[in-house]
């Protein structure tokens, strides 16, 4: 063990594996999260090579392997709760994505949601065997975000009861599925429903793609992988290009919705059915938000204390780089939301689970809210998060940049959360409808219940952008709760100002969609705000529930600094809406410089109760140990250019260019 | 051509090609520019193929196969110009980094700066016909940015006249040096001179690392590539790690410091003599910034204009995404930043070149400051341009995502200049140090020249932190003049605010030391704003040496935006300083969404005015001709991966696995 670390380990506060508990969910969660750890990390048939040295191919081959075998173990070891198979996956692929995340993610769940009995015993069995290997093909080279504009089309022909599925034009092409390109042989695929002359919208068919013994694609299905991305090594995300394909009317998911022999469409019940997947995953992506952070914390702010650098005094050694006040400013403010992340996920997925619990018994009410927030707070969560672990990356110096930080790979593993399962700016714009629309009811004298109840107060209070001398000076920067309520009434102030300016475009006699296009910055300004009262608040409730005096009283400063920093950040709106005074907002820089002296004490504690370990973090600037550079030396050696001391290159190139000169 | 995209460039207000003609400096240069990417692009003998679709060892061989022909045709041509080469390296290498840049760009430069002319009869004619291939090995395992700290030993044995040079640590493990790995056969390295029992600090050797016949590592020469790494692929970044190497001494380089044959030292005439390489690299940054910028900007707003998506007005066709008002905002502040970005990088090149003329006369009384003025400089702009190459890939939706899309690449060989010739937080405490040692002569009562003379005025002002109310309001928001003011009293005050925190500190009875790093948050937030002020004041100076009307229009209406962006990014600044008003952040807010709309109407003529080669550019969605979709099929089906319908995979593991369950 490097001693500098160890030594941060002596000085913490706290119980490092009290905080770890509450992070998982109790005791129970974190022994039960561990064993299967082990019984992954430790198992000979996963081990594998280090996919930072491999082709794309070989990573991609890897994964399969290994996905495979993932299959047969969890069969084996009868694993089958979901939180458990999850936790099991991101052992075996250490949070990469995989060949089968589509097929178990979505095919499976989806056949299980809208498949109809008929269409279970036809498909689960042999699905859940893995002889039919399933992907989710909804976006299109054209269109992503906005369902609606979907091209495929399936038109049902009643004299052969068969649907004919088609890409009608290049934009058209399925384009990103995760598993198409080369490992999938069906495919649920999102077609526009033409019958009897009339478009219906989309539907789910499921539609085979490969021939089932030789895995050749079928005819009139041109498919393939889409190329190299920005990560996602191990994903074959592929493009299909329907011709005429027939698949029988029976391959349309029909529990809901139906089209008769005759062709005769059948609505479904509801067109909130399909809704709460949706909602389910961007949820999770709160979550993930968290991982991804804390584990670039966990990188930066280990190798922070094991690495030295430059002088402050002069004369004495070199002081770890953790001690300077611009690395803990970097560092810590970012330790502090991966926290509050975690707890808003941790809160996310308690809601969907009460919420699901309505709509299973058809009672929708509460789903526009969720929807809302889940859509606001995936934008809010992975954009921050998103520049976050680069802060952290940079932070490392020049020794980030090395894949063997592991940094690069979560970034890019990260990353596409801001686009995928809606893009984000899309996302906060969703939430500002909702916002507006009950600003609009709250001014109408309605009552407001939920998160958004505070539109109420804020109508009662009369909150407006006024200049600062006309408020008084009534929060204490010091108290969270005081906080909770700037922010609170910084989010009411926005949603007005963005209300008052679709108002105003109206009034110089602008469409209703034009006087939206055109107050859309104050829009996103307004959901921005809204997530963060929401986080800041659900930061501050969690503290609520922690006995613990010492975790406690970390957990506290974090929390306070989380909603300091926000502050600073954005003190102009706090200063603009008159809610902080020039004073306060001094005083808030100041307070963080203490809380970031008083938070280096306990840094290291704070990522190790993460608890991530060493073999799914992969990062040599991150190990537990800090033994940081005798393994980088080790890591490089592998490099595979140094497979052979001399580089074919020279031969080829380097060596002849001489005589030329 | 795409209808949208021709469409828009009828629109245009302006005349294109003269815009370019003052980004290059004037018509002749764009001619001979456009001449050498000619000369390059439609050369056979540097075709190559798609760096995407390459394993790591083979994008080196072909970064290594198009260097040595571009050597060999420099010549040819008689390429001699240093922006000449520099322009060829960047067409035959599209603004990628190769095995040779530091060859060509560190090695010879440093033997025609060092050497003695003994040792450029030895080594500079072998080097220059590629005999010798060099690399500069500075940074090391333990220690980049900080010099001093660097462990490489050279300790002199006048028994042998040799020097010896070891890595006595594993942290002393020469390591990034581009070209190290397995291009170079020499190195000048960098190590702490011993003779005669003491250490004369940091001096350059020339070392031989491989056998010139062969290539094979010499005797205790432990040579290798670090491995994988964010981007960089064609470059074989290395470590080496010396085992006592003798090296005669003649190998070190003596132009200036010396040691004799019996071991005495003799000192260099000046510290200062090696300084201005590395402010010339710097400098060279910022327009690479600008460079990085601009492509990027290109890709999405090229993009964006042939994109249809979702709808503003129901029924209506999808409008082209550039018509968001959020999508605008995303990318014009860039675009603006763009071209501001560039202008300072002219500004900051004929800076370098008019004070390389008085320091080569010995005259060094203005290399502080450009000293100061380039780290700064350095920083700030590839901070802002790291993250908005970032906007730019996530504004174009999935296929940011795509390596088609050229995007991730331009991220990832951009983003190492946040690091690379100095860190930039590092740096921007540099330019503090100035900072603040110029606020005090000021406060003294001393004169300041050059571009701190604000400091003066600012004393004279009696400017401070103060409440809004006792400022009167005399900014113009609409006036560039005006707002250069703002961000001249802006940087005075954080320059104050930060002096007195370190005043404060001390009476706290801190260290000068521990004072300077308590109020190192300060410190950087005063450089940045300092750095903000000098880009908005060079950008609206530029103004005024641009005759055409139309062209003089959009540029002003671009530093405007890129003026207020400014503001309201950082409006609790202005406001806690009492420089803006309430109503004034409102109405910049309000302005801003004019602006947006205004430009809208130029925005792909003027990304169109960087005039990037489509070759050069290889991006799929910024393709010229806006033909986005069908040129993406036909990428995609180029992939590794689609070189045979069935993976390999298939067989090997998911066909045996059915049996299995």
């Amino acid at each position: 063990m490097n001693p500098d670390i160890l030594k941060e380990r002596k000085n913490a506060t706290f119980d490092v594996e009290k905080l770890t508990y509450i992070l998982d969910g109790g005791p129970e969660k974190t022994k039960r999260r561990r064993e299967i750890e082990s019984m992954v990390l430790s198992d000979p048939d996963f081990k594998e090579e280090n996919p930072c040295f491999l082709s794309r191919s070989e990573r991609y081959d890897q994964a399969v392997r290994k996905s495979a075998q993932m299959i047969l173990k969890l069969r084996e070891y009868g694993i089958a709760d979901p939180e458990e198979i999850y936790c099991y996956k991101n052992c075996v692929h250490p949070d990469r994505p995989e060949p089968l995340d589509l097929h178990l993610g979505m095919f499976l769940p989806t056949l299980l949601n809208q498949a109809t009995p008929e269409q279970m015993d036809r498909f689960f069995m042999p699905a859940w065997n893995l002889e039919i290997i399933g992907t989710y093909a909804q976006t299109e080279m054209g269109h992503g975000t906005h369902l609606r504009g979907l091209e495929t089309t399936a038109t049902y022909d009643p004299a052969t009861q068969d649907f004919v599925l088609n890409s009608p034009t290049i934009s058209s092409i399925k384009w990103w599925p995760g598993g198409l390109g080369k490992t999938s042989n069906h495919a649920i695929v999102l077609a526009q429903l033409y019958t009897q002359g009339n478009c219906h919208g989309l539907h789910a068919f499921i539609t085979p793609l490969r021939d089932m013994k030789t895995h050749e694609p079928l005819p009139g299905v041109v498919i393939g992988d889409i190329g190299p991305k920005f990560g996602f090594n191990e994903v074959d995300n592929g493009y299909l290009k329907l011709e005429n394909i027939r698949i029988p009317r029976e391959n349309m998911l029909m529990k809901y919705a139906k089209v008769e022999p005759d062709g005769t469409y059948v609505k479904p019940p509801s067109a909130k059915l399909t809704y709460g997947t949706m909602v389910f995953i961007r949820s999770m992506i709160v979550g993930e938000s968290a991982r991804a952070l804390s584990k670039a914390c966990t990188i930066a702010i280990r190798y922070s204390s094991v690495r030295h650098q430059s002088e402050i005094r002069p004369g004495e050694p070199e002081p770890q780089i953790l001690d300077y006040q611009t690395q803990q400013y970097k560092l810590f403010p970012l330790l502090a939301m991966a926290y509050a992340f975690h707890f808003v996920g941790q809160y996310m997925k308690e809601t969907y689970l009460r919420i699901s619990g309505d709509i299973n018994e058809g009672d929708f009410s509460k789903l526009p809210e969720l929807h809302a927030l889940s859509a606001g707070l995936k934008a809010f969560t992975t954009w921050e998060t998103n520049s976050g672990i680069e802060v952290c990356r940079m932070s490392c110096g020049g020794h980030g940049y090395s894949c063997s930080s592991a940094l690069p790979d979560i970034y890019v593993q990260f990353t596409p959360t801001c686009t995928y399962e809606g893009e984000n700016t899309v996302m906060m714009l969703q939430t500002a409808r909702y916002l507006v629309k009950s600003y609009r009811q709250a001014k109408a004298g309605q009552q407001l219940s939920g998160i958004v109840s505070y539109l109420n107060e804020a109508q009662h209070q009369r909150v407006q952008p006024q200049p600062v001398a006309a408020r008084p000076t009534v929060v204490d920067i010091n108290d969270l709760a005081s906080l909770v309520e700037v922010y609170k009434l910084r989010a009411a102030i926005l949603v007005e100002l963005a209300a008052k300016s679709i108002q105003q475009e109206l009034q110089r006699r602008k469409s209703q969609e034009d006087a939206w296009n055109n107050s859309a910055i104050d829009l996103v300004r307004a959901s921005d705000a809204h997530c963060h009262y929401v986080v800041v608040k659900l930061f501050t409730d969690k503290l609520r529930d922690i006995g613990d005096t010492g975790v406690h009283s970390v957990l506290s400063s974090l929390a306070l600094l989380y909603a300091l920093q926000g502050v600073t950040r954005n003190s102009g709106d706090f200063l603009q809406a008159g809610l902080l005074s020039v004073p306060q907002v001094l005083q808030s820089s100041v307070r963080i410089k203490e809380l970031l002296s008083q938070l280096r004490l306990n840094a290291v504690a704070l990522v190790d109760a993460f608890d991530h370990n060493d073999k799914k973090l992969n990062s040599v600037l991150g190990r537990y140990d800090g033994n940081v550079y005798e393994n980088l030396f080790e890591w490089a050696r592998n490099s595979p250019l140094n497979a052979t001391e001399v580089h074919e290159s020279f031969h080829k190139y380097l060596k002849p260019l001489r005589a030329k000169l």
